[in-house]
């Protein structure tokens, strides 16, 4: 089942990575391509015009705080997350899977669903796959994930409970939850994405991704990664699952992660990215410049006139100093943050832009080769 | 003395009220004219560009706050406050008397100035007529305080205390801070106010306002000033003080207030407001309207899709339901408050635009009697 309105169509590639032009409902998004992350509909101070300043062209929300705060049925009043928010283009939502399992020792797997101790009010809830499809179509974002069950961070590389027990039964559980959620979606006009799970065993991931692409979906996504393994290892896991993935659907890397992941996840061919890696680093003052990342709290930066990065076209770089920076966020001036979080997050959709040309004019090596350089770099 | 290009030309008058244009040198001021607070150079998680699109003329920054941080030095390194923050209008600076003051048993005042435990780093600090007068020169404002003794909240109307020794003490010392902060004035091109004391015995107002002019700034200030008088108290000490001030200079009522305030204060003839009241408001989700204070926090919001006022022309208002921006205020989304903010400063910014129009048309008297009617009525 192919969603109404949904399609990929990939419009050039170099080796495995691949750009192109993912249609939605509410807009088309250039692939590569990566989604800001507004948890409660909103990204950390930042406006939906904001956002299309800097040029993000798809945003995530959570459907576990959303359900939450203020309630899907709220927001469906509303005209869903396109009337409710400013933000007007496509939607992502998650599933709430990572975010209800991470809960650890709250809640209580069984095949029926997640139940779990709310951590706003203590009452007990329930996700369950059926639900979890209900409350995103309530949602009406334009790409729906499926619940899915996430394991803790994996065992250093190697150890042989890579394949464990347990990683084995999540993605066994996450494929009978996959043709529960794939049963009871009931929206046209609505994307949903199975999520490959598995650790970082091959066999495994292997096999959730052709099982996934059995049952059928509008698109996939790799879970369950970022949680410790190497890249080498992630790469593969992500390699691997390709393989048994229909070509013309689009691949989300969830979670992830930092410049070096991303271009990581681009050259296997990924599609999608998101991650709260430029928002967070913002607020603590982590900036992503061409040279490297900033610490902009750093004494050297008291006096600095400069911008941040003057190659930045964000509205930070082109109206205030590194002094000016600065002094925000060492005075909790939300103003900072706001900014902070701003250039960080035009740094990335930068980065993609200059991915997707990178992959039009086949010089996508050249550019991972310089983002592996610089990426991670700490300036100051 | 008169700063070099800094002028105040009335246009109109309505009763005492009066309407004109502060001519300063980063431009004019619409007056009467609110500046919104932006305490270390920025309205909380505002940008200039912000401030700018709802119609702010001039600003108001802290001076003990940016000397404390990130210090005068690197804001007069880096152009001043023009220079440093991207607001390029008109700034005024406090004197940082009010909050060093009211740091109370932190503090101790003496005639060469104020010394005090810093509550960033609880080093000992002092600021004098003179040091107050050199960090604003450094800062680069086109209007600075001087340094003023500010009092504890009135007691009750009526009672003797009201002409104490203390009051007229303090009165007395602001004085004689005002000649030696005259005396210590260097720059040509930056206007410097005096300010007016004496509680709300009408006596110390006149004798203050008078010795304060004799002196001669550029202006003047009402001090000490709603911290629990009455309305008609307030009027009186502003009406009896302005019979003593020359008319050409502008006249300013410092931290005040409520909307009711600002067109008390208006009624006598004052031309320059600020106060935090739009801001911090917003930020606990009380929001000024057309008709009447909403809470937007309250449940009867919570699918409300309209906006937060109508008549309003705000980013918030234009942009967003009352719905969503009561759920960001439930949640704590940093976007909410600033929304709120703008929203709240707008409605300060237009109160005063419909001022000044009022009067040109001299219709004053019907606006303050709106204001009175609804200005702090609370709808829900």
């Amino acid at each position: 089942m192919i969603a109404e309105g949904f399609r990929l169509e990939v419009v050039a590639r170099d080796g495995d990575a691949r750009t192109g032009r993912l249609t939605t409902p509410h807009g088309v998004v250039e692939t590569p391509a990566f989604m800001p992350v507004a948890t409660y509909g909103a990204v950390r101070g930042i406006s939906a015009e904001d956002l299309r300043t800097i040029g993000a062209q798809i945003c995530l929300a959570n459907t576990y705080h959303l359900h939450e705060r203020p309630g899907e049925g709220v927001i469906a009043g509303l005209g869903g997350l396109h009337g409710f928010t400013d933000w007007r283009g496509p939607w992502l939502t998650d599933s709430g899977g990572y975010q209800v399992t991470s809960l650890a020792d709250r809640m209580q797997l069984e095949e029926a669903g997640v139940t779990f101790a709310s951590p706003l009010d203590g009452k007990r809830r329930m996700l369950t796959p059926e639900g979890v499809i209900a409350i995103q179509e309530a949602l009406g974002s334009d790409i729906a994930m499926v619940l899915d069950e996430c394991l803790a961070p994996h065992p250093p590389a190697g150890e042989p409970s890579a394949d464990s027990p347990a990683v084995r039964a999540a993605m066994e559980r996450t494929l009978r939850w996959a043709e529960r959620s794939r049963a009871a979606r009931k929206r046209p006009d609505q994307a949903v994405f199975g999520i490959v799970q598995g650790g970082v065993s091959h066999d495994l991931r292997r096999h959730s991704a052709g099982e996934t692409a059995a049952i059928g979906f509008d698109g996939y996504a790799h879970g369950g990664l970022g949680l410790g393994e190497s890249r080498a290892q992630r790469s593969e896991a992500v390699v691997v699952a390709h393989a048994e993935l229909p070509g013309e659907a689009p691949r989300y890397l969830m979670g992830l992660g930092r410049p070096v992941d991303l271009v990581d996840g681009v050259a296997c061919g990924v599609d999608l990215f998101d991650c709260v890696v430029p928002t967070r680093n913002g607020r603590h003052g982590l900036l992503f410049t061409s040279q490297g990342i900033i610490s902009i709290k750093n004494a050297r930066h008291r006096d600095d006139g400069e911008p941040v990065d003057p190659e930045c076209d964000c509205p930070a770089c082109t109206h205030h100093s590194r002094a000016y920076l600065r002094h925000l966020i060492k005075c909790g001036e939300s103003l900072g943050s706001r900014l902070a979080a701003l250039h960080n997050l035009r740094f990335y959709l930068r980065l993609l832009e200059r991915t997707r040309e990178a992959i039009l004019n086949g010089t996508f090596a050249a550019l991972r080769s310089e983002v592996e350089a610089i990426g991670e770099k700490r300036l100051a």
